[in-house]
């Protein structure tokens, strides 16, 4: 109630009006993304929580001179409608997200002609492309250069200026000129001469440089233009050292201010060709370029990014290692408190947090964890916060979800346990994701084969007791980078994810899962690398993960020979692996653990 | 050497070509298709072979003046080279059907504004498309209305005139009206006055009619449109008897000649609308309609085709039992020659048929069977031809796939024999096969998934061994109708067939197999019919072929107990459904091929 007393929204979205009226525009469009299309931004970009109040990660508004929506999802419906409370702005429910449903309620509520506004820097070209197409039948003039968000954020926060530091290449195997070498091939093969990036993971990886620009994700805030004979990097200065600066200059990296971008584009001369992506790339940059374009659906560093190089390889599997004795020191943890109190799930993330952060070359957690008890682990997005969240007992099933970012890797576990005796329904439900998880984990196939090929190897257990998970089974993992990246993933459909073949050195995640609303969560996550296989022309997964899987709630007359062999050797190699980090007491929990079944 | 002295063709290029100067053109294209898109085609549309000599059931000519050249596939490299001699007619090997090349081999060939010609009669609209859209950059004038075809053939055989009988209600289940009626609302519901219908089987279907033109594919030469009050029937009248006619009419549906089509589709009203197949109804029709004119990707005939209703159920199931009967009394005959002698291919191959067709209700075979001895096994589309076909021995491994047109089913089997001790190589495949088949077979999957989903399920257990097939895994099969028929299939990619969701009641082939050049093939096919599952919203598959599976071929060990416990079952019905309708002698053998293990 005293949220809405002093509830400055109206007055924002007044000052925001008054400035379309000036401008003749009949709406604005604002997302929840950065000019780099991000999964997470910095508050930089946070202009639709500051128009709207709402604070959801995702979220799209639509401001019109006499009327305002919100579309945002299932995970969020609860927070939208108090958040939105004496706004004026009305919560609309996205439950399709395939389809634009905010852009069909704007073109129904615009005139023939009338003018509307984005800010260009935050929509891909492919996204303009969508919004131009619903609104062309008005005949809508799709403004993307006119400022409406700097002329009406008061206050806006800078953009992040955290330090730029490199990495060696003991770290990341492959030097910096080399990437280039291999990118400024395959431009000249595709026959332009530069390409624009926007994509932070994808700058960060070229250059072997990290930032802590972005929670989570330790990228920085940059543009980069690779050429034919030398690169330029657009980055506020002041975030690079001399000497880090001497080096990119030595392997021809030209550092330029961020916002210099527009003009190099427009500078570009009238006999260059740029390539362009776009599905990252934005529309502003788009029509800033004063050269000729060739449009790429697919990324040349995206996909040699998702191919681990062999020493990236060898220190995944050491920050594994790294993992697992964190989270044996967690739970171990957990165990002993829960024998004197309860705690709540926030505590328990923050935890393994810490855990964490006692392991060398530690930077970050890879997400916000999710820790769901009970109930909570059916809500798949679930985030505990320190005021609401729920008080696990030592009772009922829990669900933890988490990661990290080490200098040497990126990790991303989920594992599923139960404190007391497991009902013959969970048991049902758990066994048949651990069925599809061990079936992924041993698949062997041709070069070629597709994540939406293998999707249904992870779900049939599940389909067969009449079950399912409405998410995907797998996505692509960063090395010291984003948790989620492409090109691959696993899961059904046409999309250019379940249709990308595995490759050598790609990891993916490898999570089916079962939720029951109001009860329970189950879900078992390893990453798995795309490894040769015996068979010349097959490919094959190496489980990286290390920390064992809950064996309580197994129905072992479910389990084929060969399953339970899998799990054997796997909690064989858990064991010998985690161990020697390990003092007597966790030694001992791991023993246990990972004893044969 | 004699066929060459006494080769035709040379003279009947000469002819097309002194036809071709006179109407300015520098090149025809010459399918082997007729104007339904079927997959077998009445002689009177073989111009292909007339023309060229070869006599392979795919293949495509291009003559131009002074050259002219045949694209084929690897079934028929040899043939092709064989019968072309001679001719002046260049082979062209095609190895990747997906790629047009014999229409860049053309384009390269043409001047800018050539003339060419296609009988507009044998493409749909969409591969006219196909070639518009490569022609484009030449410019080049592609005429569909230049008859080159009839005037250059001299005694072309005419169009078959077998009698059309119908079918009664106990068969299809579905009245012809109740059919017209279903169909009609889909034509409201989509906003077109009618729809024009080329497919032979979705005709047959429809009118609950069967005929007898082409060889193994009960259909009759006709086209259909269905207007919202009426249909009419194009076909040539002599082939339906009075009483079926006064049926007909009865149930709205008029008889026109078959060449009235162009007249009927030119004469419609302008304020009408047609609904058109691009993937099915010709280039020529198109061009006739005097209409407005809706493109379908999909077709409503198709789709309720797809879906057998309860009576082509239960009668499916019947004639299973027939096939099953009659494949062991030849199976029993093979075993007892045998001992005796060696028997041909073909020989086996005419036993199979005969045996069929003994069988109440039979009507044909549904497609050339295919006995395949050793090596001969591992040519995917082998045929046995009397004179050169290899004799069956009593040792080494046999593939005989075959399928029957009964008036209540038509059925599609594969079954794999050894006659001596298998190899342990064999084994391997062998049972892989036999898993992915096995796995398949018991899927149980959500409403929505499609062939795509399923298809690694079968080929999962190769793909572990290093092996593959490189065919579908299935296919639809009609209702005494074509035993290929859309619009789903089990198959990888992002074809329609790959995406169609299954449905209750589609009836698809379960077929992996393994190929081992010149050493031997491996399949073992049943049709499975989709049902429901215990479980709502989901569906799995009632396995309906009926006949034992080779168990001196499997490897024990590497079969789980529910595998095992899947072939008892499945042999346990095969012999309650088979031995009450064999002699004493077949059940005997029949109890052995069935017992459990």
């Amino acid at each position: 109630r005293i949220s809405n007393l002093f509830n400055m929204i109206p007055d924002r979205l007044t000052q925001l009006r008054s400035y379309m009226i000036d401008n003749g525009l009949s709406a604005c469009i604002i997302p929840s993304s950065d000019p780099h299309q991000s999964e997470y931004v910095a508050t930089h970009w946070d202009y639709r929580e500051w128009i709207s109040g709402f604070s959801g990660s995702a979220g799209l508004v639509i401001v019109m001179i006499d009327s305002a929506g919100l579309w945002t999802d299932s995970r969020y419906f609860l927070q939208a409608e108090n958040q939105l409370k004496g706004t004026g702005i009305e919560l609309h429910k996205v439950y399709k997200r395939s389809v634009p449903e905010h852009l069909y309620w704007l073109r129904d509520r615009l005139k023939h002609g009338d003018r509307i506004a984005i800010d260009g820097k935050l929509f891909s070209k492919a996204q303009y492309d969508g919004i131009e197409k619903v609104m062309k039948e008005k005949e809508v003039e799709i403004k993307t250069d006119i400022d409406f968000v700097n002329a009406s954020w008061t206050n806006r926060p800078a953009i992040p200026t955290a330090k730029i530091f490199g990495l060696e290449l003991k770290y990341v195997g492959i030097s910096r000129s080399d990437k280039l070498t291999q990118i400024q091939k395959q431009i000249k093969e595709r026959q332009v001469s530069c390409m624009l990036v926007s994509k932070l993971d994808e700058i960060a990886w070229v250059l072997n440089l990290r930032g802590s620009d972005v929670r989570l994700n330790p990228v920085f805030v940059s543009y980069l233009i690779i050429t034919k004979e030398a690169s330029y990097l657009f980055v506020d200065g002041t975030k690079i050292d001399l000497q880090l600066t001497e080096e990119l200059i030595a392997d021809k990296v030209y550092i330029k201010p961020y916002d210099a971008l527009g003009a190099f584009l427009s500078g570009l001369e009238k006999t260059q060709k740029v390539l362009f992506h776009s599905y990252s790339d934005s529309i502003d940059s788009y029509n800033q370029i004063g050269c000729e374009i060739k449009l790429s659906k697919d990324s040349i560093i995206e996909n040699l990014k998702s191919k681990k190089n062999p020493t990236e390889c060898s220190n995944f599997r050491q920050s594994m290692i790294k993992d697992g004795v964190a989270l044996t020191q967690a739970f171990v943890w957990l165990e002993d408190e829960l024998k004197k109190r309860g705690v709540p799930e926030y505590e328990f993330a923050k935890k393994i947090a810490s855990s964490r952060s006692q392991q060398a070359l530690y930077h970050d957690e890879s997400f916000d964890a999710i820790v769901g008890y009970r109930g909570n682990g059916a809500i798949i997005h679930y985030r505990p916060e320190k005021e609401t969240c729920a008080i696990i007992e030592n009772n009922g099933i829990l669900l933890v979800d988490s990661g990290g970012q080490y200098y040497d890797g990126t990790t991303d576990i989920t594992r599923t346990i139960c404190f007391d005796e497991p009902t013959r329904e969970s048991k049902i439900s758990y066994t048949a994701v651990l069925k599809g998880m061990i079936s992924l984990s041993m698949a062997v196939f041709p070069i070629g084969t597709t994540g939406s090929q293998l999707d249904a190897l992870a779900r049939q257990h599940l389909w067969s007791v009449g079950r399912n998970f409405l998410h995907g089974t797998g996505h692509g993992v960063g090395f010291f980078l984003n948790v989620h990246e492409g090109p691959q993933g696993i899961l059904s459909g046409v999309t250019s994810r379940a249709q990308k073949a595995f490759e050598i050195g790609m990891v993916t995640s490898n999570e089916p899962g079962y939720y029951l609303t109001d009860q329970y969560g189950i879900r078992i996550e390893n990453l798995i690398l795309c490894v040769p296989s015996e068979n010349e022309g097959y490919l094959k997964f190496e489980t990286i993960t290390l920390f064992p899987i809950e064996t309580k709630m197994i129905n072992f007359d479910s389990m084929t020979k060969t399953e339970i062999k899998w799990l054997n050797d796997y909690h064989a190699k858990v064991y010998a692996k985690l161990s020697p980090e390990l003092d007597e007491k966790s030694k001992k929990w791991l023993e246990e653990k990972c004893a044969s079944i």
